[in-house]
């Protein structure tokens, strides 16, 4: 199946809020509905459509979906936990893309895919942003799609762009579009997608632990202040004080980044996905210098296991000088490079490369995902002490739902802060920024809990909030 | 020359006080001034010997030493900054030695070479862990000459231990050596260390800037309370409120066994002092991704430069993977391991491997320096501010003296602390605890400002305290 179409078919088709769809009374193209009045004013206007999101859901197993998994389609990859919003019936003209260092990251709506159901959906899709030609074309087919729907009028899609790129690729999607390019500041976007995720959307947040691996927040309207912590490429750490009243207060540039560049160079991985499948499989002891290893035992007086990692790949510069020696000893030839120490598969000889390569893939990968991972964590709990903040969300694209990393997280949140306080995550974690800048335009009253409304919006009637679009 | 004799003539030959040594009356070995009754009392009360450190200074350049420069003795190396102890005339009995993770660090007491000056002097010896045979062997060659210089009486040599080592290898050293082992706690020694350094020692501390490398701060005893990171394999991070009062806060597993372990697998290095000279040539933003590489210009809005390390390493898995794909497309092989992206001399044809190894070894070097040092410092100053800690000195073998990587901690601390906060450094980093272990069983008021008693002995006159022993 060519994947322009399967994506771009899902893209929003226009339909009139006076005659909601009635899956049962016909099968044919909703396009044959469209509001030509509401199109222009939404051309006009990009923020004056009003999303409606009662009733939204995420999309756990979506079977009618062309792509499951993480389908490749066209160099991007698509996420399945679409956002069902079954009472969403206007057309939506815009499309959002968060380009952070890493990845590309763009959000859309679309009508269901038979145009049988009521509503449409929000749709997650990635591309690295070194392929952001991909992405580019992608949202040309998006436009494509959507002219063909609306008619055949220039400039209807409007794209809102977040994240570095947005600032960098600018031109370049400008004239491959030819539509109005919209940047949107990073930081606010993220915040803003993270409060709809947080008040809007069910079955969205979570605490992981290993017993309850998934264990649900219900979405609720007083979540200020708390502690944002965003892992792409690097990490941005964000005080939020109330709606669009935040600040930047730190980072760390060991990110995602770090752990993605560093194995590739030293497993020879080339997908984050293979990564984390390795760190699955290692055992960090190999290599980490616990506290077991220089005490013997634990060092009780100030309470550290002999489990704890005193140096993370601490282990490593004295038994790769030990194998050398040895190889050195034996008559065998060392290079002193690398190769002979990282194969991800080692010889099965030991008298051969083994010797001389006593560090595995996995044992490495491990390692290297617990060491940046409990180092994001170590931090985010001290940002959060200094600006007192008892909760600390985690997004961004470096977590992909991976368990040992939200496991390593909420440990060193836990840890640090002796159980006082907990870690929090996103199902959609990857995609805040691209949420909150496919969001920013809207109407500050459009959420149901009035998240965006200055005055916090609490106690408003939500049912009466989002019926009239 | 052999390094056990030019180290073990420097040991500490026995003088009686009544009768110091006129360097003019007498080149005969001072060995025959044996005052019996105070090796006696040493023997049994190791702390009963008080350590006269008044005039004590550090000897920058010792073309006397027998051992210039780095000088590797028997698989130590022999640091030259030896202090010199002029007043000091009385029997030292005992050695410490901190066994770390990486590095077993030893200190001693000599008297001076040629016997033809008065007091003596305090040396340095650091081993690699690994090679703790060496460290035992050089510390049984120092009992030997001491019981040549004392007479054939068992066991007067105490051997202060402390760090992991202490407990791994006590019974090696107990058994190789013969006589008592007293273990020490590492924290403890640490700041016992410290706090001599501070307070005792013209010309220890210093604080770091591009401009004035080394900009000395005078002893002083209002030290109270402060934050000592000491960098090892792995970092500890220690408040201290009063003498003896300690807390270990924090830590981080990302140290120098990271640094070292990391380089030695991606660049080949063998030394700690190559890899140091290697960052010294690189250019981190070859794999580092900068803010101005996302942003395609500077972050005004929040305050970050485009030369702000977003992310570190942050370029190699985009770069790794364009080499990878651009070999493939000229029918180029890449095996996707390591070896073909770090060599550190890369090969002179750029349609060969340069084109697929983009990295080198300089560069990383740089970038993993950066990144580790930073991150330390970050967490430095988020601990300091959590415990409200004005004073911050960072101490242990990862900073070597070296220039990077304190312009890197202390610019972290002023960046991070709007310039309210200062890094401090020490000339003997690496020997706080050692120096602690050796110190601790004097009397509590041995100091010339009575540093380690519990009254803090503030005011004290310390010229007359010291002039007993």
């Amino acid at each position: 199946m060519s994947p322009d179409a399967s994506q771009t078919d899902k893209l929003s088709r226009v339909q009139s809020n006076d005659a909601p769809s009635n899956p049962s009374s016909s099968s044919k193209p909703l396009r044959m509905r469209t509001n030509t009045a509401e199109i222009d004013s939404t051309i006009t206007h990009p923020g004056s459509v009003k999303i409606n999101v009662t009733g939204a859901f995420i999309v756990d197993q979506d079977s009618s979906s062309p792509t499951n998994g993480h389908g490749n389609t066209n160099g991007g990859s698509h996420d399945t936990k679409d956002i069902r919003l079954p009472n969403h019936t206007a057309v939506v003209s815009h499309i959002a893309v968060d380009i952070g260092g890493s990845l590309a990251k763009l959000v859309y709506f679309s009508r269901e895919p038979k145009s049988r159901e009521p509503g449409g959906r929000l749709n997650f899709m990635n591309f690295e942003t070194d392929r952001i030609d991909d992405c580019v074309e992608f949202m040309k087919q998006l436009k494509i799609k959507q002219q063909k729907l609306n008619g055949s009028r220039p400039g209807e899609l409007c794209v809102m762009a977040t994240g570095g790129g947005a600032y960098k690729f600018y031109d370049k999607i400008h004239e491959a579009l030819g539509v109005d390019v919209i940047r949107e500041d990073e930081m606010e976007c993220l915040i803003i997608g993270l409060d709809f995720f947080i008040t809007e959307i069910p079955r969205e947040v979570f605490t992981y632990s290993e017993t309850d691996p998934m264990h649900f927040e219900e979405p609720r309207s007083d979540i200020y202040p708390y502690l944002l912590v965003n892992i792409g490429s690097g990490v941005s750490m964000i005080k939020v004080s109330g709606p669009r009243d935040y600040k930047r207060v730190g980072g760390t540039s060991l990110g995602g980044g770090t752990l993605w560049g560093l194995l590739s160079l030293l497993t020879g991985s080339r997908t984050f996905d293979e990564m984390l499948g390795m760190a699955e499989r290692g055992d960090n002891a190999k290599v980490d210098m616990l506290v077991g290893d220089i005490y013997g035992t634990d060092y009780g007086k100030i309470g550290l296991k002999s489990s704890t990692i005193a140096s993370s790949f601490g282990k490593v510069f004295r038994m790769k000088r030990e194998a050398e020696r040895e190889a050195e000893d034996s008559g065998g030839l060392t290079n002193g490079d690398s190769d002979s120490t990282t194969s991800s598969h080692p010889a099965p000889n030991p008298s051969q490369k083994t010797k001389s390569a006593p560090f595995s893939a996995p044992d490495i990968s491990r390692s290297l995902l617990y060491a940046i991972s409990n180092n994001i964590g170590q931090i985010a709990y001290l940002q959060s002490e200094k600006h007192s903040l008892s909760t600390i969300y985690f997004g961004g694209s470096f977590i992909r739902g991976h368990r040992q990393t939200m496991n390593t997280l909420s440990y060193a949140i836990k840890f640090w802060s002796n159980g006082e306080k907990k870690a929090y995550f996103l199902r959609h974690e990857g995609y805040l920024g691209a949420v909150g800048a496919f969001l920013k335009r809207q109407p500050r009253n459009w959420g149901r809990r009035g998240s965006f409304e200055e005055s916090g919006g609490l106690g408003m009637d939500w049912n009466k909030e989002n019926d009239g679009d």
